[in-house]
């Protein structure tokens, strides 16, 4: 771990009194977090709220605010679309896979209109209007995107509607959502305790294994927390551990990542020294640093001048496509005519590294070989006359011949302006982590046999949530809240 | 685990009397296994070894017999090639990475000369003539081969040699090597218990939690093992297991498995239910169902006509590239001449799917988008008459034009002869997980705190060995053999 402090657990009876006592305990006040303790508060219980930082919000207060939402919501209504739980369902498995968790998707997906009224009812601001173009957060204040739902092949999987529910905000909607839900979890009674980092799960070997509190730090402070009915870990991913990311994630290694900085994947590795399983540890959401609006317009193509997507899709799709495929060795290929219908404030202060009059002449500045971008212009815009795409089935409204005079941006040399999809430096990318605790649609943390860990909860980006490999904004606050508070509930019932 | 047994460990205070009791306890007899048995007897410990199966071999036995060796040997000396340890530990950690674990293949590098001769002092025959041709196992008996270090980028990054040493057989080698250390076994006193199982092991709670012995089911019977100074578990991988390859490796889920049918990672997880970390568990060899003889000739392209990688290249490398950029979905295109070139018995058997006199035809055929194929071929050659292949640098000595009349190679469709690449039905490719328990170079297994846990030792592909991402072949029955060894030395210190 590289960690000052061991992970392994604390006995029970090795604590002789504890600083303080509670009936729900939960590490980490982020969405999930919040949502845990929210719930947990209005079952009856005592609740104690930790978080390492000076106040709550952590990645998710950074976050853009998006959250997947859907079944025919009312701002879906409002905006004119017609969604159900099943083509929701059925979108979410092909996008979130290969083997994405089945229980929780369908239930995420069925209780979703329930889960925005929650939402709704806590003070959450959506505003009825579509942002109608791909993009990481949308320039106004639009409380409804696209998430590739009407891009192929999604478009043929499932019945596409809109369903990235974007808290309202001016800019970045996550500090919105969390400083409604901080606000709800003032008002609810619940205990919070900043600054206070957990350390080690404690186990009663006596009471077949429970897990009955946490040691933690506070300051200089060792402190010992009882917790009667039960621990939730909502501590985040581990994409700002390094260590942890090379032995799971290696091709996440080097990248930028989007957090608060926090997320070091201790609560998963506590979890795991008291016998928990975790899934899908490899996998990780791809914030490529380019601009969507230009990508869809123009083409995104890797360094030998060839596309290898549909620029339409969710831009996390194109950055896991970009590095996983391409070692983010990959360009942005766009016209005069594409930039200059972008909307200056969906630029995000990005500007062409490269223009040329030909093609020529731009691959041979950027060093691609010759012909490289001629072949695949040229062929793209042979079909972009009939509005076509048979390569990549990029939608035609996005589809026309790219005309002189040419531009290219380098992704490796990341955007000044920062986005949830990831911006800030890195090599062209900032990253998250997927994979995490293997939990039960009611937040139970499974050991290795399959069994629930008894005392032991988790939600949020410390679990492996609705994932397998693929990932679309919105799911990472989508399932942070809603088994955040399915893990709040099974707690407090003990 | 949806296995029919908990892997929760017992404690030693719940164990009335043993069924067994010995120094050194080895679970799984593979060449990892064999090792570390016969360094353990060598120390003067009393040894036993668990195989599952009714006699010992494994998945090595099934191997191809190659072993990554060098700095060197006699064999390479023999065939005219100088080698040095730098140059070897500078190919695999290009190679085997990105993070291939720098200590163990240091170590390896540095003292693969006295590995080499401790195998054949056993027995182990390797014979000094080169195969010049990529392949997955040479069709003679030749037993000095290429993985790759000849081609780009490699040769660019370490003096080529060729470090592939294959025990010689006519065919597969891997079942002589595993007969002669088999035998060296026999005569060494070490104990075999055959068709015993690992279950769970059995840690002492009052005694700083080591690992004291092992839960076996003998048949139908449960059998308990005290091992006086350590167990160590060199079981294997888990590709045979499909929801733990779902969990920890998604992208290889549905195909064809190299092994013994027994890498069920009951190993990894029952050791990781006493606390080990695990590293790297995603990663995997990709043997892709293809004939190397025949893509190093021709081409291989992807759906779209492409191609992505030079073919002279250790064709599981190939494999990892068609298998995680391209799905699979990969042609292996070549001409006439190319096909007539590759001696029959290189072949295995493999003929075109498709046979066409013009490009155009071929792409129309096999479903590719009209120009597909034309113009890669067309760029191909244009380099190819001077020998040059600027987009992937293939070794000249493999690039010349193309010409009519075509053929193409539906890699999805398999291969009917066997190989140790993998080619047995699949979709296309036949795999095994590299990922496993985290251990120093003596065979310590770690725990979450890094620290290593007393009393348990693990080597093979139960490990995660040297490798991060990548893999060569003869890197499996290599550091099995050598840390094997490792782990049977520190195991009988105790």
């Amino acid at each position: 771990m590289g960690t000052r402090f061991s992970v392994t657990p604390v006995d029970a009876a090795e604590i002789g009194g504890y600083d303080h006592e509670t009936d729900v305990l939960i590490v980490g006040y982020g969405c999930a977090g919040a949502s845990a303790a929210l719930e947990a508060a209005e079952a009856g219980s005592d609740v104690v709220l930790l978080e390492r930082q000076s106040g709550g919000g952590g990645s998710s207060a950074l976050s853009g605010g998006e959250m997947y939402l859907g079944g025919g919501t009312a701002v879906q209504e409002a905006c004119g679309f017609t969604d159900t739980a099943e083509d929701m369902e059925k979108f979410l498995l092909a996008a979130l896979g290969p083997d994405a968790d089945v229980d929780k998707v369908g239930l995420y997906s069925r209780e979703s209109l329930g889960h925005y009224q929650w939402l709704v009812d806590r003070g959450v601001p959506f505003k009825p209007s579509l942002w109608d173009s791909p993009t990481w957060v949308p320039p106004t204040d639009d409380g409804l995107m696209w998430m590739g739902e009407n891009a192929y092949p999604f478009c043929r999987i499932a019945e596409p509607a809109p369903r990235g529910h974007r808290v309202t905000s001016d800019g970045f909607g996550g500090k919105v959502l969390m400083a409604v839900l901080s606000e709800a979890v003032e008002a609810s009674g619940v205990t919070v305790h900043t600054d206070t980092t957990a350390l080690r799960l404690i186990i009663d070997r006596s009471d077949g294994n429970r897990i009955v509190g946490l040691v933690a730090r506070h300051f200089n402070d060792i402190v010992t927390y009882r917790a009667r009915r039960g621990v939730i870990i909502t501590t985040g991913g581990f994409a700002d551990n390094a260590e942890l990311v090379a032995e799971h994630a290696p091709q996440l290694v080097g990248l930028g990542v989007n957090s608060d900085g926090g997320d070091d994947g201790r609560g998963i590795v506590i979890a795991q020294a008291v016998g928990a399983a975790v899934r899908h540890m490899s996998a990780g959401q791809v914030g490529i640093s380019a601009v969507p609006g230009m990508m869809v317009r123009g083409m995104v193509v890797d360094n030998l001048g060839r596309r290898f997507i549909n620029e339409d899709v969710y831009p996390g799709l194109i950055g896991q496509a970009a590095l996983f495929k391409h070692g983010l060795h990959v360009w942005v290929i766009l016209d005069e005519q594409a930039y200059e219908e972008i909307p200056v404030d969906e630029r995000w202060g990005v500007r062409p590294h490269f223009v040329a009059e030909t093609l020529a002449e731009l691959e041979h500045e950027i060093g691609m070989p010759a012909g490289a971008l001629q072949s695949t212009v040229g062929e793209y815009n042979r079909h972009a006359e009939r509005g076509e795409d048979p390569y990549f089935h990029k939608a035609s409204r996005w589809v026309r011949p790219l005309r002189s005079p040419f531009a290219a941006v380098d992704v490796r040399r990341g955007m000044s302006a920062p986005s949830d999809g990831g911006t800030e430096g890195g090599g062209g990318a900032a990253v998250f982590t997927i994979g995490g605790l293997h939990t039960t649609v009611d937040g139970n943390v499974l050991n290795l046999d399959g069994n629930a860990i008894p005392g032991l909860f988790a939600a949020g980006r410390a679990t492996s949530g609705l994932h397998s490999w693929g990932y679309i904004s919105g799911t990472s606050l989508g399932d942070g809240t809603f088994f955040g508070r399915r893990a709040g509930v099974a707690a407090a019932a003990g």
